[in-house]
């Protein structure tokens, strides 16, 4: 098996494993109980909010941990847009964020807010020029990805800190750093972000667990109410394995430099290869996250190569956000034809991704170019869902 | 060690850590992603979905996952106020509600809501009679527990049902289920009830998952927006290794009669040493589940007494839901004397406890009586939280 679908999810590393199994079956103590037990969970709860906040480069209590990354940035937007009703009318975001960002700025927009939606180039980038000029006084949150899921282009979240800083000083910054955690340095304060938002079912951790980063400082109100876990912003018994699990998987990261040097050889080998192969085009920018790669395959429609390399074993993605049989949002926004966006693909890697690995991947992809390109598509849509 | 505090959370059975072991490490795919990975992930999560439904006698179309008992009670009740806003103005509950169900009924309070708190008796029950009074034709909603977290006190959510359908047949039924589930049977069907949440971590699952059963033809509107998951009710990826453990959990369920008849065994057996020590009060109901059992030790403040059994590895809790030193609400509600509220301690069993648990228990207790009675209270105050 090759698995190439990194950005969708990993296979849990096995520290990650072994803490959730722990804290199953040994440490099974509820993290309220006043007694031994408890206080052992609430020790692991403590030490994996060590981890996640050194990771960030932040102190413990600045982390908040949720279901996921999609609780993490509703709670950050409902929450960072009542904290600031009186500092602006105003939401800055991009077209090319996830759904669980632009669907609450839906729902943002109904209750008055006005959301500005900036569009990325051609390939998936944003300027910080367009950032600054979107920010104005009455600005009073702007949220953006760090990196794009789809794409891996790097949005410029400093310049959106910067502007915010010089046109209104109360707004908050929030940044979906779910693709970014975990790949590249990540220092909220560093960046001028107030909300950040991680996940851990991309970085080898478990599915169903997040964490919302809130700078000292900044508070937001509560979307859930209960029995006062987590400092009363996200109440409910701590889900003690999953964020254990979490906390193993960040201790478990390796250097990231050296891990982002060996991702930037294999996307080179990808895109080399790519190159070679007729009809496909790459719509990934040279300068993104290097650990996704977005491409069209010539003609043949994206679930169509799907199967073809399903059936060898080699798994990978569209590279899109098919809700319904529509076509993604995210290489729509950026102005790509519709032929290119129905056949787009994105490999994702991840630090268990080898050379041989990319080698086998395109050897199939030739194949199924050679074998698949011109015959009528199957098929009448896709599926739903970014992921 | 004797854990005795199963009403808090409970040991992780082998079936269900196998299970989300297996679901992190070997079934790790996106259940969004379109390849052999991804399809048996969306495999896992339809067959936990099945026996959740089954366990409710219900379809499992009606069965959305959530993060836990508190997340499926701030969606059932905000979803159900929200939907029935215009079908009247008053919403029906208890004073003995958990507080993801109180604190939510303050919030709705805020926005308009009149809503009525019925006060349980002195042994924690709510009368039929009671019930079916509170409830008018404005009432939209009902919320109540079927067992008590605290006493175990069984609250008539039949005559909950039978009174609305009477007084206004558009009104909903909530039932926070989450002590009774896998307890107690459980038919939301025949109960009448619309909205039923219910919890893995204390059926021997992991703690970080729920679930919410919504009737057929209820619909609410989530709290969550994204990426269109669990029908849009509850988006986010689906945290597949605690919902197969959750699942795993359920199918690992004992006959539920028979277990039953094992706990009302035990609970005699602790009722009747608990009457041979002096000054002892039990507060719970004797028709209430037997699976827990609240009562007072005489003048020991629970804190001092819970150290005092931890310190011979028995584990239980305080019967309170100790919110910065405040006491119980529940046995408060009850209108128990403040020394009892502050005595108060709370056993309960799961299926891995023994008859010799209990009687090492009831020794160790009445050691604990004979050496801290009368001696003057230890520490400020009791810790935060009911759970």
């Amino acid at each position: 098996m090759i698995y190439l679908d990194n950005s969708a999810t990993t296979r849990v590393c096995p520290e990650a494993a072994a803490a959730v199994l722990d804290a199953m079956t040994t440490q099974f103590g509820n993290p309220s109980s006043l007694h031994t037990l408890g206080f052992a969970a609430a020790q692991l709860l403590a030490g994996a909010r060590r981890a996640v906040a050194r990771a960030l480069g932040a102190p413990p209590e600045t982390v908040t941990f949720t279901s996921g990354g999609t609780e993490a940035n509703n709670l950050a937007l409902f929450g960072a847009a009542a904290a600031r009703r009186k500092e602006g009318r105003r939401i800055v975001t991009s077209m090319a964020e996830h759904p669980s960002v632009l669907r609450v700025m839906d729902e943002l927009e109904r209750e008055g807010w006005e959301v500005a939606r900036l569009r990325p180039d051609r390939q998936g980038r944003l300027s910080p020029e367009q950032v600054e000029e979107a920010v104005t006084p009455d600005t009073a949150l702007v949220s953006l990805m760090l990196v794009n899921n789809e794409t891996g282009a790097v949005f410029p979240v400093e310049a959106a800190a910067r502007a915010l800083r010089r046109q209104n000083p109360r707004g908050l910054l929030h940044v979906d750093a779910v693709q970014a955690f975990g790949k590249l340095p990540l220092r909220p304060a560093a960046l001028g972000a107030h909300l950040v938002t991680v996940s851990a079912h991309k970085i080898h951790g478990p599915k169903g667990v997040g964490a919302l980063y809130c700078a000292p400082g900044v508070r937001i109100p509560p979307r859930t109410f209960g029995g006062g876990q987590e400092r009363g912003l996200r109440p409910g018994t701590e889900g003690v394995p999953l964020i254990a699990g979490f906390g193993a998987a960040v201790q478990a990261l390796p250097d990231l430099p050296a891990a982002l040097e060996r991702q930037r050889a294999l996307n080179r080998l990808c895109r080399e290869g790519l190159r070679e192969l007729p009809g496909v085009t790459v719509h990934s920018p040279e300068d993104g996250l290097p650990y996704l790669l977005n491409f069209s395959a010539g003609d043949v429609r994206a679930e169509t190569m799907l199967h073809f390399l399903a059936a060898r074993e080699i798994y990978l993605s569209s590279g899109s956000a098919c809700s319904r049989a529509q076509p993604s949002h995210v290489l729509t926004a950026m102005g790509l034809p519709a032929n290119e966006v129905q056949s787009a693909l994105r490999v994702s890697f991840s630090r268990e991704t080898t050379e041989e690995d990319v080698r086998r991947f395109l050897e199939a992809l030739g194949e199924g170019l050679q074998t698949l390109a011109r015959r009528p598509a199957r098929g009448a849509g896709m599926r739903r869902r970014s992921i």
